[in-house]
């Protein structure tokens, strides 16, 4: 896929990086960025992360090919309604919500015919905030997750997929509500746990604690705004997903008080087990991903 | 203090560390490892951890000025028990142990009259597990928690900050009772939600984790054996900390089930903001431990 313009709407972190690294992989390409703050809009533009700035959506979907959603979840059904008059027949519509199913059902509720919807989820970011955290390499080496339905062309999927190809991202597919149900357990679970562990503790225990603490609640950083939006669109998968590690814990509970150290070390052995094939099969695909990038011309040893 | 031999019960991670730390600071200072597996010994002596070894623990307090107890905590009583006859009168003795109230209370019940226990959480480690991995750099600038009593000799005391200090870490003062309770928030409860949280997940959610999952758990690749002792040694406070974190979740479900972006914003926003102050206060610390290090010959600007 050869982008031409590409719109932008939204650059923090994410869009603005999606600039950067689009601007060096397709150095004609156009870049145009929407925000409703004009002072993002500039800095964005000292960046060099997007060639042209609009407070106004309509304008900023103006004869662009490929259109990326990059607000908090909570506005894109506003947004969506707002671009649908302006965006070209023929263009593809993508987002990066953390979220799919009320993304995809409302773009393909409100995008007229002729403007083609696929949802995207760039699993890439930081607890960092705003366009001066841009970096073109973000999406290098990082998973993107779409989710096609029924009516999703597959023409436009197969441009979408190369296009966070492009960008260095590895493809997985899933349904919206396969997607929504497995990113409760996977982020928005540890999410909710990092900041009530934050909540939760004392002074004294915070003055007092290590890296292990620090690391464990990275996630509890990021932006409360965004993240409000996301953990009340998947609210009933959420729900699940909490009352499951409280089972989780009550398990460990048991097994802690049954004084049964044999019990308790096994249950702890098979979670680091499981983590660490976790982290070979990850190390592993990396190993792919970069043998896949050598100039000897050849394709992917496995497909993607 | 100028520890002339210093004996290392346990030669993993933490006490293979302490051994490469102690050589440096101390060139005169011969340091003795006990073990009961001759392959880790082997590997700490080749390591140059330690100057000399022993299987046989009663053999490796012989003759020392400081003892330090660095095996699991559930093997603490039967460790003191074993070198109570043979540790020299004069002698201090602390360990390493996370959890305290336990080894304290059987460390002044066990250790002989002239024999001075001091209790010790160096907090310091790493997922990983064993002596290869040791690092004579691994409590370079973290916290230290001594928990003196009563019954703790206030010389052995200033000897034992001395011995941290000396090996680069901060110092903390806590009764061991309020140790083992904020602990078991901090530390001892973020152990159990990061294993938790690996078990509970579908294959095909870790298939599409992200880095902040990798990040959260990271504490779950842990030793289980090491772990397990921790955990049940401070059942009773861990208890609780779980009913509270359970209660966290509950509150913010209920946040999120509210409906109410501006609330549930507000909370993960002050976790945001309590976890960004933390990062804060740390770095203000390592700037002015940096400052003591300067080379002006002048004393620490803040007692520690």
């Amino acid at each position: 896929m050869t982008v031409r313009r590409l719109s932008i709407l939204g650059v923090g972190l994410l869009g603005g990086s999606m600039g950067l690294a689009a601007r060096r992989v397709w150095p004609a390409c156009r870049v145009v960025g929407y925000g409703h703050r004009q002072s993002s809009l500039d800095r964005a533009l000292a960046l060099g992360a997007i060639d042209e700035a609009f407070t106004d959506a309509p304008r900023a979907v103006d004869g662009a090919d490929l259109v990326v959603l990059c607000t908090p979840v909570g506005t894109f059904e506003s947004l969506l309604t707002s671009i649908a008059p302006a965006v070209a027949s023929g263009a593809i519509v993508t987002d990066v919500g953390s979220t799919k199913r009320s993304v995809v059902t409302a773009a393909e509720r409100i995008l007229p015919a002729g403007v083609r919807f696929v949802g995207s989820h760039p699993m890439a970011g930081s607890e960092k905030r705003g366009v001066e955290f841009s970096r073109a390499d973000l999406f290098q080496g990082a998973t993107c997750v779409v989710t096609p339905t029924p009516r999703t062309d597959p023409h436009a999927l197969r441009e979408v997929e190369k296009f966070w190809r492009a960008l260095g991202m590895k493809l997985r597919t899933l349904s919206p509500d396969d997607h929504d149900r497995l990113l409760a357990d996977v982020s928005h679970l540890p999410h909710v746990l990092a900041a009530a562990l934050v909540t939760m503790q004392e002074d004294g225990g915070l003055d007092v604690c290590g890296k292990g603490f620090i690391d464990a609640t990275r996630i509890a950083s990021g932006d409360g705004a965004l993240w409000s939006d996301i953990l009340i669109d998947n609210r009933a998968n959420l729900r699940a997903s909490v009352e499951r590690v409280k089972q989780a814990l009550d398990h460990a509970v048991t097994l802690i008080e049954a004084d049964n150290p044999e019990a308790l070390q096994a249950w702890l052995n098979s979670a680091a087990r499981r983590r660490d094939a976790l982290l070979e099969h990850r190390a592993g695909q990396s190993e792919i991903a970069r043998n896949d990038a050598a100039p000897n011309g050849q394709g992917p040893v496995t497909p993607l």
